[in-house]
């Protein structure tokens, strides 16, 4: 304890800090790619360099480009997905807004606490942790509201790895005059979004998941009708860091200095986005559904069981239930220090339950799934715990899928 | 503009981005050593993994030691400098407390700003753009309030070179039970800070001053005061991001999870630490000091003018009068495309009237002294303004200085 509350004074000696090399298969960060950590490690530049404003250009491009929207303002927040949520929030609700939050794991509760600090009126549309959201729910709490500001909800849920379908919601929103906004935090680079497509009005994301960029930017994007009610607001925006009509004039044409850049984080999204750009949205998206299914596949051949009905599962995020008499953590400690590998356990009511194993960016890869498959059966065996190998059976869904 | 608003969707090519080696003497970011960039590039793990916990607490240490304090919540927020301020104003303040806000410069009115949007009432206190504050008037504006909460000043004001002297005002602040919160942003690793022996009880900062990390995340500080203010609101802080009480419980020995820790940054922010610890605190003042009264002589010696009196001058940021007749911007452009030089313009009142030589973290070094001056020179002899070199006059600093 005291090393915790005392500075550095007396001249202890600071090591060189080498992380290990790990293999991310949990819910975030995901295995950044070398080509991305070697343009985070470029010399720095000034936040208005014209340089720099290129750079700026060319990622407010191909964030459009994921998002699959022509909105204007599409940028990264500086700072981490989850700050991307609130100002996804605080921009459009202001105090005694109604706001439909639909719950359904961590992110949608966190989605409640946001509009309850906005002074926002929530009307809270739940469903059980690892199920999706009953649209006529969310008919039925819009019908109940006088005038609701906007509809939230999360596409793609880290916790249970519950993927929401987006179909009719922005039609029900819109029929009300509320807003879209949704959370696609571990699905934006892995699955369809499609913004426009979808009517969505606000959507936020973060860089450590299917992108494959170290985690602490936030790409959001705002569409013409979410700038109109910002822009009609009768108070300010409580953040002023968050503010997107300050943000928006330094990404703008204006170039208005608002806060300095974090630059290096911005050079490694490029970086990112042009490695997604490359490799094709479809093509990406395709890799991850096969890596999921793979995944599936040798999860079941082991005797395990997948906690979310196929229909409704993240391909990104991959929630596994943990057999009876297992002990979560010490599995994934095992897998930690023997395999070098990471995944996630549970929160919440599902802490202890499932094991959360992330397929996201450059980290949904066969390799990957062949390398957790395997290391988990040796970790089962050791807790006693006899299961079969599922290599095999991932390894089926490949071949079937290149013959196919 | 089509360009700006449509999504890469048409097959264009993104070439490698290789952004040129500048010289970083403006207001922020400064130049970050390549050790500190190599720390960057290093592999993720991820923000639980106990190698990264390790990392963390490191990083808490070498904080304490460079903020000079021993207090148990010294953490760096997850985003820029301006949410450090955000977090520190968000944090203690409640709607209807009254603050004491001081201003001469750009970031006293932005912590106005922040304070109103807390639903605080402030009470201004100013001075003239380039000069700091009179702590009479702090005393006068303490005394005309009923309870007030906080005193919130900038100890280095980075818009006007002003550094502000903060002797008597804890006691100041205390003695009406005030919290005082201080704006290190641009003094924090280049002056001295001293928040306990100062009495200060919030206190933030950014990594891309005079710590020479990249920009992304803001080191702050809450004494025990402060914290228990914190405790005692009736409210919640308005931002769920930036709420310390959550927050401290992932950087604390609880570590639960709240967000996604920018992994890289910290990677980033530990090594600079490191390198500050190395140098030691007492030297690094000294070389910001020196290389900043070797940059005046030269400035004067050229026949220009600082734009601050002697004893309130910052060392790390030099704010030099742009001459009458000579275009502000030509001779910034002209720095950046034939020197690779970036120094900064003047903002508000000060737009065009200054120029502001940032001597910062790596970037505060007799060779980048003679360096600005020498490309100050010819700059200013190609508008026509005919001066002397200054170089000679630097040098008699760094030889005088090694004789005594």
């Amino acid at each position: 304890m005291t090393s915790e509350r005392q500075p550095a004074t007396e001249r202890r000696t600071y090591e060189p800090f080498t992380p290990p090399r790990r293999v991310l298969l949990g819910p975030g960060p995901s295995p950044v790619e070398e080509r991305i950590l070697q343009a985070m490690a470029a010399p720095l530049l000034g936040h208005l360099d014209p340089v720099f404003l290129r750079c700026m250009d060319e990622i407010q491009e191909l964030l459009r480009f994921v998002f699959e929207t022509t909105n204007r303002v599409t940028i990264p927040i500086s700072a981490t997905g989850s700050a991307g949520m609130e100002a996804a929030l605080v921009n459009p609700i202001e105090p005694g807004d109604e706001v439909v939050v639909c719950i359904h794991g961590v992110f949608g509760e966190r989605m409640l606490d946001i509009v309850g600090r906005c002074g926002g009126r929530p009307t809270a549309v739940r469903a059980e942790w690892g199920t999706p959201i009953d649209p006529e729910q969310i008919r039925a709490a819009l019908a109940s509201c006088s005038k609701p500001k906007a509809v939230a909800i999360v596409h793609a849920e880290t916790s249970t790895g519950v993927l929401q379908d987006l179909k009719g919601l922005s039609e029900m929103a819109h029929d009300h005059g509320a807003l879209l906004i949704v959370d696609a935090v571990t699905s934006l680079g892995g699955h369809p979004v499609g913004v426009d497509r979808n009517g969505i009005d606000v959507c936020y994301s973060g860089t450590q998941k299917c992108l494959g960029a170290p985690p602490g930017l936030a790409p959001v994007t705002f569409s013409e009708r979410a700038l109109e009610v910002i822009r009609n607001r009768q108070t300010k925006v409580q953040s002023w860091y968050l503010d997107i009509s300050m943000v928006e004039k330094y990404w703008g044409g204006e170039r208005t200095y608002h806060h300095t850049a974090p630059i290096s984080m911005n050079y490694a999204l490029r970086e990112a986005l042009q490695i997604v750009y490359e490799e094709g949205l479809e093509a990406r998206w395709a890799r991850h559904q096969r890596n999921h299914r793979a995944l599936v596949a040798g999860v079941e051949a082991m005797g395990l069981a997948m906690n979310v009905a196929p229909p409704d599962r993240l391909w990104s995020l991959n929630a596994v239930r943990v057999p009876d008499g297992v002990d979560d953590g010490r599995v994934r400690a095992r897998l930690l220090s023997d395999d070098q590998i990471e995944i996630g356990g549970g929160l919440g009511p599902l802490k202890g339950k499932i094991w959360r194993i992330g397929l996201m960016g450059s980290g949904s890869a066969r390799q990957n799934v062949r390398l957790v498959l395997d290391a988990l059966q040796r970790a089962l065996q050791a807790e006693g715990f006899d299961c079969a190998s599922g290599v095999e059976a991932a390894e089926r869904v490949y071949e079937s899928g290149a013959a196919s």
